[in-house]
């Protein structure tokens, strides 16, 4: 498989005057996407009406989608499956693991961690009482601070903010070695980097798709169960689609085969069918490829950057083996030189309190969009142009 | 305010030839839907990119829309929110009702309830343990079985079966006397029947939006909490959406301002747009001239299908006061029945083990399709047609 970047990134609409590395926020759009819905509108729901059901495989589709994430992720056919937001997944995940671990009450995360990672265990914890416990490290504390007591580690695995990789396969021996199980959030992994789960030996994970996935805004969330696992969870959400016979309407919830257990209710079949057109892209991609080209394009431009505009402050790793497909950059006016960039076309985000931070999506993402990025940052640097009021009052944050 | 619904009828695609009577499952698709959505694909995500959040309004659009589904429920504003599905909004209402009863632990429901909202409702109890108990009870018995241990009471306010009626208001005076909070599971209310929660004095509601509500498939589900009760409640399921300040990143949670903390994860924007075409069609209806169509639909069904089929048996409350908007007939072939209907283009559908279904959607359910479909069934039941090895024949059944 060799993959054709220049080929993939004619796939995506991009608006003109725009160079946009903010895919590690919401994906742009794939042009077979539009297509693809408005068939799913018209012709699905709008002619089938419930027959869509059956004759246009929506029921199917969280399962046959989640296979072709599983192939991106490492994971087996089977072991993934579709629904929801990356936080009730998170939350489900969670609860599963605990179960798993019984007479044991703590889950360790860190506090780089995406903050609604951090709130659905919280309120998880709260939820069970009895000794529960969140408990949080700095990431870089995390493997000496898993001991004895831990019923799951919870990760992600790329950090949101800088984009720093946790050593997966590292941490799970380690986790494992204690008893512990661990659920990944792949977030900032799932089509930005190559992922491993099968072969690290992962337990849960799950991800959203509106980033590198490039699914649209609010496309729905995946879960993985390792296959060994899988028939052991006693879903917590136990929503009827989730059940061994969804239509035999039995009083009573018997959990569904293997991962199907995970399902809890209907699926956003419009989101789906934006999740399937940009699934149809990642077919002709290697992630090894991807992966080469990923850091092609992070070490020009954290080396185009660092060159031309010394008042910015690196916030990821140096060394492209430690991070994810994003870079950062630290300022203390970095709100209003996102703002400034933005105002040239250059769409990457803010995160407070003063990171500026940058995706970058092979998919889309040429290597003459780094350069032309890192020449409109250094001279908005090195001419103060994001001194100016308007680019300095907050507006919603998004 | 008049209701036009012949005017209202134009505004739907119903496929030649097809009667749809199946509503109460998925709601045919609004005309407008089509080009709302192709706008939100295009020019919202294609060219506004992560910038759709704010400018396309996307992040307000959960309590935007939940505001005009609450003219429809008898609420006020800013006591509805959209998102997730109706199970996991389910799970959510109870679990905040529970935790405003402390020191009560049971759950009252019936045994027709939804098999999702019992299943919801067992996972709950089973994650709570400590005595946590989920009691069902025949529909007619819920009254009597109303006791001062009970938590709350969970409750679909028309049964997905027969079409049968409870009635809310004088269930939630029992309920409140006990000591109880009542969970109204309007699935089948929402756009089907006038609905009057403030009046009622409901505590938790939760919906969907994908039956008479015309959102399409796998459309968001809504809650309502009462305004008294709001910021009362601590979320279980304490997503970053529901946080005081979600884009702060703070890593405590905080929850939002009254029912903006029922928000948990990143809305679906596609089906949002989807619902906000159906809802520009509610403006016009007035909830009073619905209820009077429905029965005049309803009555009209059953007095010409009761007239020439006499095996078919009344499953719905004869009163129409008494039922939502649908009629509900057994007979022991009634699966081969309803695939028959289909097959002349008369689509209602079946539930087991005996129940033929039909949803009356006065928006674009008119008298003569009534009368037409009613014959179409007369003339099946007549000349056996039914009887036929293809009809018997049960395929995936959703």
């Amino acid at each position: 498989m060799t993959s054709d970047f220049s080929a993939t990134r004619a796939l995506f609409h991009l608006p003109e005057g725009v160079i946009y590395l903010d895919g590690n926020s919401l994906g742009p759009l794939p042009r077979a996407a539009a297509s693809r819905i408005a068939a799913c509108v018209t012709q699905e729901w709008g002619d089938m009406l419930i027959g869509g059901w059956n004759k246009a495989g929506w029921m199917d589709q969280p399962a046959r989608l989640g296979d072709r994430i599983a192939r991106l992720i490492g994971a087996t056919p089977g072991s993934v499956v579709l629904g929801d937001t990356l936080s009730i997944k998170v939350w489900q995940a969670l609860a599963a693991a605990l179960e798993l671990r019984p007479g044991r009450r703590v889950i360790l995360s860190d506090t780089g961690n995406f903050p609604s990672d951090l709130y659905m265990a919280d309120g998880l914890v709260r939820t069970l009482g009895a000794g529960h416990e969140l408990r949080t490290v700095a990431p870089e504390a995390v493997g000496p601070a898993i001991s004895d007591d831990l019923a799951v580690l919870m990760l992600t695995e790329v950090d949101y903010r800088t984009g720093r990789k946790h050593d997966m396969a590292s941490l799970i021996t380690r986790a494992h070695a204690a008893g512990a199980l661990v659920v990944w959030d792949l977030a900032h992994s799932a089509g930005a980097i190559p992922v491993d789960l099968a072969g690290a030996g992962a337990d849960f994970a799950v991800g959203c798709t509106y980033k590198y996935l490039n699914s649209g805004p609010g496309g729905p969330a995946f879960i993985y169960v390792a296959p060994h696992l899988a028939d052991r969870v006693r879903p917590a959400l136990s929503g009827w689609l989730g059940h061994e016979q969804p239509f035999a309407f039995d009083a009573a919830y018997r959990p569904g085969r293997g991962i199907e257990r995970m399902r809890v209710g209907t699926p956003p079949v419009l989101q789906m069918a934006a999740l399937e057109a940009s699934l149809d892209i990642w077919e002709s991609i290697d992630m090894a490829d991807l992966r080469a080209r990923s850091i092609e394009l992070t070490e020009t431009f954290i080396q185009s950057v660092e060159a031309a505009c010394p008042t910015l402050v690196l916030a990821s790793p140096r060394d492209p083996h430690h991070r994810g497909s994003q870079v950062s950059f630290r300022h203390p006016q970095g709100y209003a030189i996102m703002q400034a960039l933005i105002a040239r076309g250059v769409i990457g985000d803010f995160r407070a309190p003063d990171i500026l931070r940058f995706g970058f999506a092979p998919l889309y993402t040429a290597p003459e969009d780094v350069t032309a990025a890192a020449a409109i940052l250094a001279e908005i640097m090195a001419t103060d142009a994001w001194d100016r009021p308007q680019f300095k009052t907050r507006a919603r944050v998004t």
